[in-house]
């Protein structure tokens, strides 16, 4: 359970004021504004704040006075052309904020996103909460044979509960360890900054997360990936179904032009003529990379 | 007169729709939203959208879950001292978006400010307005003869009318002949992205321009200053008001820390202490450059 | 004849001094560096330094020590694994400096992307050169009927002729007032940063321009594509060219998997799975509009 | 000791090889090119390349052709110049490329600094060495009791003692779970990019950090200051030698203008003016918060 009753009380009250506003507001959005939305064991994802909706890129391309009287039609003309031919400065006019909690080998994965703004929550001058993210039996699993930076077979049940075991384990003794670090009246009082680091690396941390529409897509595009880590994929896919809320009419455009599509190289592509045109064509006499074959393979059957 | 009819019509209409929302709210700032601020003879600065407020600098900062209980007064000192700490990321929480109009020749350096989502209106698909900037005579000024990038004495008047004559009756010919060169009946119809580099570079363009607050006030002391070029101080001008609207807490930190601010070398603070200590210190036995030595005098006197 | 004796001269000097360094070192771009590579009427592209070469990119991918012992086909196959996955950050690890002279408008387009640093000539310090681009009549095109941003049919030579004719007439007599109103003996001696604003678009600017690997290939990728406006594509070719020069078999793969590749919706993926099934799909019958049917119709003719 | 023996003789074979270039070059950094110089108790910084040197700073920000002919006291006074007044773009022309290695929680606030290129050594793709960062005796301080988040006086002997152990136990205990959980034999098998979360954030990680001389600088600037982490000062201290090196006369600037300067706010300024009138200023009539005084008196005391 993520959130304290502190924590629920504080979003709550936060949640019913409510003020008019004469920029653009997305009723969908509204109604899960602050919601904390659970993620892995202890983690979540919360809107804090948004700037824009569909309408706000359309206005931006066309370096509008106001909200013009185009028909709803012409606008998603417009947006599924700007996201087919990668005119991305209109999306970069909207923004959105996120409050998000989230384990700390996976927080090192999502900061390489450089084109955000982050306020994390600081372990120099706050203490972190004992909370560890330990996998579920049905991602606990082996190390792939084939790719030698992903997961293989999810491990037996036995075998599973012994590696929670483990994690959990040590995790806690590191936690307690911290706390004895830090405690002034029984322990040595060691400064946070130095006692953080006796912290394994599935400890939450959490920050404020701040991004446009346009680089949110990108990070979306990366870790909604099935060859990205499965622990990010699960916040990008809280993220996808927020992203649907808000600008509705852009997500699906990015379901079609990126999410959903395929990037053939030169060399495939001269095969698809190939093919198109009535061949039989091999790996063999494809010239293409086993690897690569196989990448080709996939693309096509989806 | 910066707006047609049309466009003063669409803006309104636009100003008049207002929802209810969740979000921080800024009164003072949704009292001129979309409204253009005139600059220059024919320039506009309009505040489109904004996120956030001083409220939620603070929230960042804290990476809390509401708008928490604490005073004002410690909100106050809390964004204070993340300003004179220079503590930026919680300021990189809010999010302004602006449309502006501005004469190219403003835009290119404008456009230097790379942090910053930037949508200008395409010459490349649409045709420009015919709208010159023509200093006014009190801004016609010679070449400095100290300042090799300055400005010095106002020309008089009977020098400064020519010379808006000259620059007047160029670029009314230029844009003549771009008419020329697009048009289909009488003339070429070439293709506006070439037309367009027969204008003048005080021809005015728009843009939409979305920043954060840190990344506004990082451009704001770079061209409030009275080293930078009138023409683009004249827009910092109105958006430091607008800075004042939109988080009063921050501007007037931003004021005492940054914009009233000076910073003095190592020499400089070594003779300072020598002056604390009563010696009298002359240029000749300051180590200092007589350059040098006149901005540490000019910041002294204030 | 974009360089003078002097500069000419200066670059020779500057090319001649060699020095032995441990960096990694490419004979063929060192063949040319600091030779001004022409482009468009007055126009150039030199390579003033460069960082690293392909086997870099391979050494940063692996974090390692030395330039290690592995083959150079592993090299290759890693490269194209990186290109082909979107691995960007091993190409960050290499840059490379530019210095260019562009038309006025064009370095207003090139400025868009924000990930490079730029140093650009500076007219409210110095004096531009009274140099115009005038494009040949082979690139003097109309306005095109189909796209809205793009060039149709080239004008006839006479009809070109004369739009060359009004182009140099307007540069030439805003130049010629510039240098007037910046003349101290007979003008009014106007400030050099108010009597740039007379100048027309096509004047030419020169610039420093430096940026990693990774976005020089995404700057490539946009400005070489046929939908760019010529004048940049001219600049885009010419650094190709030098990309090989320089880390060839990145090029390799540059040209393999971004230049010669195409992207598919998710519709038109569909609809090639119905062809590779043997069915013949019509635009009719394809659910595509008929812009994103001729899209694709030209991807798969290539 | 940081490096194995085949590290070594990796970095040698890779000291050695020397080819001629064009390019400027720095003998200093030649000299200390590849080597590892220390840092804490298992890390260390490695220049691997770097583009540019002083001179490449003033020949960008005079957009030149060559090296020029003017005097080096010239070009010193420009970059004392560009220093002064924060001119930052002639400077972002110099490039730094690094090989670090540091603790996972010190590479957490590293990579805060966005604007640099970073390739870190993969957990999902490789295993970590089994190598923690202990502090020594004279860096384990206790908890400040005034400044929340820094450290204040060192622990006892025997405490600091007593806490090496706790640390090193919970390390070395973590990572025999970790090396376990990867066993394919006798453990699970458990993917690595599952296993490397029971790792403790005082183990070091690797990258390769490539950064332009302005953003070093800043970098510098934020990680050399006293209030800054003693463990990432330790790796500034280090890197401001070869700054040293690399750019002397830019960091002579850099000294004066940045590290050993002082910035003043409106109100400080307003006090000075007093107390050089012959005023004697207490805090009580200062207007000044206690702790802004303190700032105040500290910085004139030097």
């Amino acid at each position: 359970m993520p959130l304290t009753d502190a924590q629920r009380a504080e979003i709550e009250a936060h949640a019913q004021a409510s003020t008019p506003t004469k920029r653009p507001t997305v009723a969908a959005l509204e109604d899960i504004l602050f919601t904390a939305h659970p993620v892995l064991d202890h983690g979540f994802v919360r809107v804090i704040d948004y700037m824009g909706d569909d309408a706000a890129i359309v206005q931006a391309a066309r370096v509008s006075y106001g909200r013009g009287t185009r028909k709803v039609s012409e606008d998603a003309g417009l947006i599924r052309y700007l996201m087919r031919h990668r005119h991305s400065t209109p999306f970069e006019m909207c923004e959105i904020k996120f409050h998000i909690k989230l384990p700390i080998f996976i927080a090192r994965q999502w900061i390489r996103h450089r084109t955000a703004n982050v306020n994390e929550y600081s372990a120099r001058y706050s203490i972190l909460d004992r909370e560890f993210y330990i996998p579920s039996s049905e991602h606990m699993a082996a190390q792939s044979t084939s790719n030698r930076q992903g997961r293989g077979d999810v491990l037996d049940a036995e075998t599973s509960a012994r590696v929670m075991d483990l994690l959990r384990d040590d995790a806690i003794r590191c936690y307690d360890t911290y706390e004895n670090l830090l405690d002034t009246d029984n322990g040595p009082g060691l400064a946070r900054e130095l006692a953080r680091m006796n912290l394994t690396l599935n400890t939450y941390t959490q920050w404020y997360w701040k991004v446009d529409l346009h680089n949110l897509m990108h990070f979306l595009s990366l870790r909604i990936d099935p060859h990205a880590q499965y622990e990010i994929r699960a916040y990008a896919e809280i993220m996808l179904d927020i992203l649907r809320a808000w600008v509705p009419v852009t997500a699906q455009a990015f379901t079609e032009y990126r999410v959903g599509a395929v990037t053939f190289s030169a060399s495939m592509l001269a095969i698809l003529r190939r093919m198109l045109a009535g061949e039989t064509v091999t790996q063999a006499d494809s010239g293409l990379s086993r690897r690569e074959w196989d990448e080709f393979q996939a693309a096509l059957r989806g």
